[in-house]
């Protein structure tokens, strides 16, 4: 079972992958707040434009090299695939990607760009390959990319960077996808004596932290299709879902129209490329004012197709 | 009569203005070239989407405050004048920019959202203030965005930062304006003991750098309409043009379209936003495979009305 990870797992992680990439920036989005600051933390800007090769990479590069002998596989909708396809072939290891058709073109095509195989499921089988209902009959070694404990190590590295470069900082909102990365930067920023509060950032259109807070338990919700990836599932990882509740402050539902706003305000005053998912925790921090102080917004990928994007700045909200 | 910054200057410059906005990265833009390596300076990261901001604030922080008491006023296709704006508020001066009609429509929206004051002129009028032929009847400190000395100090620190970051850069590609930001970064590279190369960077539609290295001098050229705005002059400012000319290895001549397949490039691999002047210099590194080893690209700002980018995304060349 998944545990929080611990602060000297995450310097692990972090001492681990951080010469392999440059690191990404914490900027400055003045908005002429007066009560509050929003700093951006720009996940984009890693070599596969997602936070997703930090966990990637520590997966691996922490796993023994014999395990890997088969080579590796991912269960992903698309970042976590481009990462580990980066990481495999950075060390060197053949790498299968379990992907449903629908996950975005452009994540697709940078896994196959990287050597990496791309294999077709359904949805559900790919939901049931994360909570571990089902697993491949393949060879590789399957690395869960929800609650393999590496991966919530190297997603920590995020919120060590952001202490580094903002001591004072009161408040982190995250995208909440499978809860990997919420749960590692939670980790982080919480380990030490500031209290700093953490988010978890899901699209209105499908909201399962919300709901689960709002019922006291895990629950099945019904979604709407939305243009937005990565985040936003009927329902929760069982095995993560009681680390996630202990470290989480809170859910904060936005709306696909809030995220394409977004979106825009990152192009027009950031010069930033971000996906839905990515715009979402800066949403969230529009949307709610009464979050006061040093807010960072971790922007988690740009990971989106030219038609889709040109549609977000024409004041558009893409197709799901 | 300008000269060529000495590292001390830019040193000094450095310290001036780096505490008031976020160091930008050099990333790896990783296009799988086994001779060579690209880099990106993303200057788009500044708090004004360009590097302007740091001749600006080092102009006005190294002032006599007795000289701001009239504010500050300086000539601007757009990017130096939403560097201005920006520095004049910070240290409380009111602010004037002499721009000419055409000019983006998101810098001159800049200026003014920071309380700047714009004030249009011929681009005829505004040429004359630059080589200093004609100046304005108004109070206001006139600085000088290409010959200034402090000017060129404070784009010497992006210099210094790449160097920084990459002790074993090679070839550094710069897009030209007026050429301060040219001279300010070759002063920096050039300052150590390895041998880096300092190339300008031009719009094909004008490209007086290389009609003057052609000719042995300064000449006029004919221009076509572009696009690509903040460099392509149909001339060279001529008091700086003997400090440039000996600091460069040469110039190149990039067309509208490879520029736009530079800005497309960057929004797929590297998530950012970049106006032509600043994919310009990526454009440059493709066209020249000739150039090999470390090289960085200055990507200078990303400052452009989304309907042009729109277009680029589209596969098209925005309208001059």
């Amino acid at each position: 079972m998944p545990r929080r990870p611990t602060l000297s797992e995450i310097v692990e992680a972090r001492s681990r992958i951080a010469p392999h990439f440059a690191r990404t920036p914490l900027v400055k989005l003045d908005l002429g707040f007066s009560d509050r600051q929003i700093f951006l933390k720009l996940e984009t800007l890693s070599p596969i434009g997602a936070f997703k090769l930090r966990p990637a990479l520590n997966s691996l590069m922490s796993r023994d090299p014999a395990d890997l002998s088969n080579g590796v596989a991912v269960t992903s909708s698309g970042n976590m695939a481009y990462g580990m396809a980066w990481a495999a072939r950075f060390i060197g290891v053949p790498m299968v990607a379990y992907m449903y058709r629908g996950a975005p073109q452009t994540k697709i095509d940078g896994v196959r760009a990287l050597g990496g195989e791309v294999r077709f499921i359904t949805q559900e089988t790919w939901w049931d390959y994360i909570v571990g209902a089902e697993r491949p009959a393949a060879p590789e070694l399957l690395i869960n990319p929800v609650t393999d404990q590496a991966v919530l190590a190297g997603n920590g590295s995020i919120g060590m960077e952001i202490i580094e470069d903002l001591p004072d900082v009161d408040v982190v909102l995250t995208p909440f996808g499978g809860g990997s990365m919420t749960t590692g930067v939670a980790s982080a920023v919480k380990a030490g004596s500031r209290p700093i509060r953490v988010y978890a950032v899901e699209d209105s259109s499908a909201a399962p932290v919300s709901a689960a807070l709002d019922a006291g338990k895990i629950v099945t919700i019904e979604t709407r299709p939305s243009f937005i990836k990565s985040i936003g599932a009927p329902s929760l990882v069982p095995q993560l879902w009681p680390v996630v509740r202990d470290l989480i402050d809170g859910a904060i539902a936005v709306s696909p129209a809030e995220v394409t706003d977004a979106m825009r305000l990152l192009f027009r005053k950031a010069k930033v490329v971000a996906e839905g998912a990515g715009a979402a925790s800066l949403a969230a921090a529009i949307a709610r004012p009464d979050l006061k102080g040093n807010i960072v917004c971790v922007i988690s990928g740009g990971n989106i197709d030219a038609a889709a994007y040109s549609t977000v700045l024409g004041g558009g909200i893409p197709s799901a």
